[in-house]
């Protein structure tokens, strides 16, 4: 992990740090950290890897996996699993696709879980912070209401799409509380170690860090397929290449990654390239596979 | 593999034979048949798994690895390795990037890799006939010239993207001759056995059967996440969520599928889905990947 | 005018009435009106020609005309005038072109020119009903708040416009107070005798009915061009080919169409084509301007 | 006409000659030339109005209306006649709506009308050729046959638009047969004064310069529709709001309007804007129809 630190920041200063809301832009753009959890329980740590972060689009895995534990295969008839092509495919692609967004892991397709997962537990917010907590051992993980404010200040892009969604019949609760929730649990704050231990049951196929089953053996793999086909936004099959192991980025610098059978990696390096993903994530996450031969290919 | 067989044999009837081309509208739609082929060399297989049949865009992986192989990694310059979206994509996606088509395995990523293998060696159909003639031991393994001219008779779309792509100046060699060898090498007829055989070295980290090295370890493991990402036309999400393997499909109704460390699997059934996908062939990797949890996630 | 009511109501039957809103579903599929107002004052009529209906995207044209008159060339900084080619385009449009809506007429277009107008005016909605007052001398003419609210209700695509217009800084006004205003200017209640009047400074080469001047004799004849190219949705290449005159039409059923220099068209006939514009109301003018040599062609 | 030059002259500086082909860029970006025939068979002309350039896509005005005066109607089965809205759409146009192109002066459409021109002929060339000839009373009007050629080098764009509509089944004629006549009309060489003479037809309602008619009154009115709306590529908007007359251009710097019941004007200056058509061209007819009143509108 030294050396993956030491790739991450030779190239973290070609990035930018998310400057969309004032809360993300504040980011040190030399912060790193990274964490490695194996599947029988041990953490690593190197750099500020127990420093919290805006989770900010990995939450999006959490909702998913939610969704499918609470309520089964009927998300698929709400949200596809293909991969969105480019970023400029969103609007038009729920066009043509008559509302239905081609993941859960673009916006649009996050709006909708969230939805469905609120349907399910009357608090999505609240069911993805809870499960957070339990699997991190971390009961002080919480949302930042400072960036889930300042995201809904500017979130006239977000408000677009559930509204369009809605247009379509593909919202069941009112817009305002479908964003609110989605807001609250992409602002999550949380560390590397926390979320190397929040996403290990994908690692563990489908078990909980208490052993208890969330998933499917099925399923949980299933989850690892979309995370590799769609998880990186436009950049899924560039980050297929180089790293080779299914993963999900956030704005806020994060990536976190699953080794099946072995374990997960989270690294956070704020700066970002322009598919919206860590420079330095990206970077350390392909010194550590090279070096350890980890890859599902 | 009987199970599978079964399964393929369920569902075959709800799909369609190409019929584009007279040569591909004969195949018998009840055909089967399905290959394994190990990575220390043993080969099993239930059906019509020796009788040959089209390979269509099968061939565009053994095209894209040679061209690897010979030319390294500049054809990357030239193609990109994201997944193209919807087919909807594949003629606008050109113009929005300027030429540089998505990935190698849609029909203009394919119609460059073929340009640059021809500019490298000469003679790209050879390049892939010996190829292929040489991993899976059989020498009579040929382009079938029928379907070869068949191909290009009603080609006016695959034209199209040549002239295209040649307007961007992404082809080297004049739009003919690339066509040509395309077609030629889509035509090639081959058995489960021969391309399960052929398909080894992206199970055996760029072995060659000879043991003599095609490609590094790294590039096999590339070509296998592009595989993963992009093999199955538009249904690769769709495919990683069912199988869980990298493969690559043809509109002749064969699959071939990666398991890497492990083997390969090729698998026919002539009917196929909207997306072109063999239905028996998706039905049965399914069924065989479910019963052994072969799967890299 | 007579043998314009046969040619309208022989292919009425063949069109839909509006019904994504209640208000709207309840017209009559057999309603039918029409008038013609002269450059110099005089009104003829035929049929339900008297009676108002819900004018919706006629409105477009008087708050273009209006911000024009008020404001000046400055909204054509935030609205392009080009066709905009397909419905499906409304969208991808807004994204590849920066939020710059195409045209004044598609709703993109229509809601930036209310934000202007209700900045120029602090009361969009009144400036566009006062000028309908004074032009049609009809001082009862209002909003159906019933139509309205209904809108409200059923606007999550516009609010999704709107949402993404905002996203890219060309909305001045809060997202709520632009729709009000739009949603009840486009629910104002008119007759065909009161829009043939309204639109006679169109006729007018900018001149209202007291002799004041609102508009430039060139900003009158731009807007009858961009009324050409843009206004009847996606058949303005049709509408052009068949009457040969500039026009507006609405979903409500009704169509304003300019003869410049001789006067103002307008008809109404509930049932819609699948572009939204009165199957009817095209078919009668096409008639008249048949019968009378008039376009401008 | 001697201020619609200056008018030209100021601005044509900022625009680019035609560069795709040596041919075209050897036009002197400063040349103007500008001529009116009325309907009466006067003609008038400035500066270089006598000098033959490459009418280029102002030859597509004469392929539609000589197939609508043999073959009538029927060629709106295969081209349609809205405007395209942006360039970009142009092949996903093709796909999206199964190979009939918008309009008849996209090249795609273009091309299509070459087809039917070339099968209701039998010499599509010769026919326009023969055609301009009789209008302008110049004999020597012929195709450059140098820049036919570098067209026909370059021309791997247009060879992709004509295999893609062949894919579609929308060519009767082989691929290279359409394009050659195409090719060769594009590239007749023709000055100003014998253009305006060769578009009176749609000035005179469809009468040819020797009062037989070509095409009906209400044939004419719809070429000028079209043209209005689609004539001038993706500017067709721009164009009937600044100058508000039906006409076409060409990359060679011309471009033809028509007053109906009055005259032709028309106009060259080789240097473009970003959308293909001639800087100092609109300018000049701008100042001209402003100082003269004459707009459809």
């Amino acid at each position: 992990m030294e050396r993956a630190r030491d790739a991450a920041l030779r190239v973290a200063t070609t990035g930018r740090v998310a400057d969309y809301i004032p809360a993300l832009a504040a980011a040190d753009p030399e912060a790193f950290g990274m964490a490695l959890a194996t599947t029988d329980g041990e953490v690593f740590g190197v750099g500020d890897w127990e420093q919290p972060f805006s989770i900010q689009s990995i939450s999006k895995l959490f909702t998913l996996a939610l969704t499918l534990a609470v309520g089964g295969e009927s998300i698929w008839k709400r949200v596809g699993r293909e991969p969105s092509g480019t970023p400029f495919n969103s609007l038009i692609q729920l066009e043509t696709e008559h509302g239905i967004p081609r993941n859960p892991f673009i916006n649009a397709g996050a709006i909708v879980v969230t939805d469905q997962l609120h349907s399910l537990t009357g608090d999505a917010r609240g069911a993805v912070r809870d499960f957070l907590r339990a699997e991190s051992g971390n009961p002080l993980l919480e949302t930042d209401s400072v960036v889930a404010a300042s995201e809904a200040d500017n979130g006239h892009r977000n408000a677009a799409l559930a509204h369009f969604l809605a247009s379509y019949g593909n919202l069941d609760n009112p817009v305002d509380t479908v964003l609110e929730h989605y807001y609250a649990h992409c602002a999550t704050a949380a560390s590397c170690r926390d979320l190397a231990l929040a996403g290990r049951f994908l690692a563990r196929h489908g078990l909980r860090a208490d052993a208890s089953r969330l998933l499917s053996r099925s399923d949980a793999k299933r989850i690892n397929a979309v995370l590799l086909t769609c998880g990186m936004y436009d950049a899924a099959g560039e980050f297929a290449f180089r790293v080779g192991l299914p993963g999900k980025s956030g704005v806020g610098g994060g990536i976190l990654a699953v080794v099946p059978g072995r374990g997960t990696l989270c690294v956070w390096s704020p700066a970002l390239d322009p598919a919206g993903n860590s420079v330095g994530g990206v970077a350390a996450l392909d010194a550590f596979t090279t070096a350890t031969d980890w890859s599902v290919f």
